[in-house]
């Protein structure tokens, strides 16, 4: 399977995320991706390309302009406003306040990010905008014509997307690389597309961007959100709005989940993936199902990567992995490339 | 006029909270009230008393059960999970997010506060009780037959409470001392109460609770909401609705404000009150319009204070003073009993 990956990610790193009243270190490093891209070269699994840059206006068919103008320049307005940290909002437009707009950069942060987990730093934005053209690029493989085309691709993005709404970021994520592959598989022709979210924690950007669209069906396996990061989207009684109804489908999993009950919830979603019968198939690839990941609490064991990727590539779809989370480091890479080994010997 | 006070404000103490990126010492430390308490007693002001426990009935009045139960329990929930830190939350349900509950303790702070800067620690709900009592013993003097009956009185609450709503706390306010006096002034016979909040913040979550009553009408003069905390409310088109239509009446005023601005300001909203004519009034008295505020950007005097006190005076009403904001430590006894001192000379 061809990987695109850009070192550009490397930019985006060094910020403190608040955790349980502390500021730590963010669980979401650079190391993530070089480990991933490590084993890729180990394993074999096939060409390592550096994206093209498309432009900003792929990305602009899914977030909106004034959004990507506020991050594009959010570091530059918080910086000269003296602060020196790596930028989190300390306010938010909750319940009982408006969701305005203010001119101030803290209250712009709030406005624009729903948590105080995702740091930016200087490099952020040069980071995500590369992402998410690593994610078109991948999509675009799929799409080319001749020599070019790939039945599957691998984008490695950091940072990850999957949180990010079309204006509004936050879960460690800035643009929705994987609804900007998805919009870009659209818009070259595919008439359905399904994005299916394998990370431990809802896909609530990507559930957002597609909800009211019966285009893109949007299916996630995820942690139970009652009791899990995002807390606040990825139940199961969300089926999509207006001509989206019934194209929203969320498996929320108990705590402590395994395999079994993990792969029940993933056979249930190939085959509303199989009735849908899209032209190509997202799958926004998060690990941090794995066992031994410090943010996760599901079980899955390392050859489980491999098992389900397997079962992705009976779907026989053009497909392009778009990487989420995953924060076990030492063992990321091993799971990632499992589930495309996994897939590639499935497809052959 | 008589203060009342207790001693059990300090139990909330020692949190940080974010600013700026970083985790710095809370600005709302006990000794502020401190300072206030030995002005009151170096100036002569008039006796100094203990709140009466009035039971949570007053207090349900203002704020839900739920969000009760969660105040006084929410350490417990936190601790339990092991978290030794000052509990802040870490995400919030904002935009294209949905406004549930969660089963978690870190959703449940998100859920239930506004912002990463107001830690609640072991003692809060006791402290935060406590405060709505010297809140509810200084209103019920002016309710009071005989002797006891007081034409004003001073409630030297810590923490402070007008950026909490029904249910939803934040910006260092936990139960709304201010909005709790005004409904027992209500409850206790008075038709017509109207709070007036001088803080230099807007006083979000009064105006949230008494948004759709004719009987209370709120005014805020604070710095303009785009520009400052809590920036998502407070806007000069927020007038009340249903009901209350006209009966909240925000002053937004820029940055670096002076005197002369703000006391326009103040000199529109006292011919307001004078219409509504009110049975009873309220103020809630922050006092960070200082100049020399490390919060706000206001230029007041300490002798503008005991000149608008006299202003206040001349409405003529039975009135309650709650301690809100002002965080300039060794000017705030000057300042707030300027306000008191400057109210008693002009009620002679």
């Amino acid at each position: 399977m061809l990987t695109v990956y850009s070192e550009e990610h490397a930019l985006h790193a060094g910020g403190a995320e608040l955790n349980a009243g502390a500021l730590v270190p963010s669980y979401e490093v650079p190391s993530r991706v070089e480990v991933i891209l490590a084993r890729v070269r180990s394993a074999g699994l096939g060409p390592v390309v550096a994206p093209e840059d498309h432009g900003l206006g792929p990305v602009e068919r899914v977030h909106s302009p004034r959004f990507l103008e506020f991050l594009s320049t959010a570091w530059e307005q918080w910086h000269a406003c003296g602060h020196r940290e790596a930028a989190l909002p300390q306010i938010w437009p909750s319940r009982h306040l408006r969701a305005v707009e203010p001119d101030n950069i803290v209250g712009k942060l709030g406005y624009y990010c729903f948590d105080a987990s995702t740091p930016l730093v200087a490099g952020t934005w040069r980071a995500a905008y590369a992402a998410a053209q690593v994610a078109l690029s991948a999509a675009g493989r799929l799409a080319s014509q001749g020599a070019r085309r790939e039945r599957a691709a691998f984008a490695l993005c950091r940072p990850p997307g999957h949180h990010a709404a079309s204006d509004l970021y936050g879960g460690y994520c800035f643009l929705n690389n994987a609804a900007i592959a998805a919009q870009a598989l659209r818009d070259a022709g595919a008439a359905r597309v399904a994005v299916l979210d394998v990370d431990y924690h809802h896909g609530n950007g990507t559930q957002a961007i597609f909800y009211d669209r019966s285009d893109v069906l949007f299916l996630s396996l995820h942690c139970e959100p009652r009791t899990e990061f995002p807390f606040f989207l990825g139940y199961a009684d969300e089926r999509g709005a207006g001509e989206g109804e019934g194209y929203n489908v969320n498996y929320p999993l108990p705590r402590g989940s395994d395999f079994g009950a993990w792969s029940e919830a993933l056979e249930d979603a190939c085959r509303r993936i199989e009735r849908h019968a899209p032209d190509a198939l997202v799958i926004s690839l998060g690990v941090d199902t794995y066992k031994g990941d410090p943010v996760g609490s599901f079980r899955l064991e390392s050859a489980d990567f491999a098992t389900y990727g397997r079962r992705l590539a009976q779907l026989r779809r053009p497909t392009v992995f778009v990487m989420e989370g995953g924060y076990a480091v030492e063992e990321i890479g091993i799971n990632a490339v499992n589930v495309l080994q996994g897939f590639d010997e499935a497809s052959g």
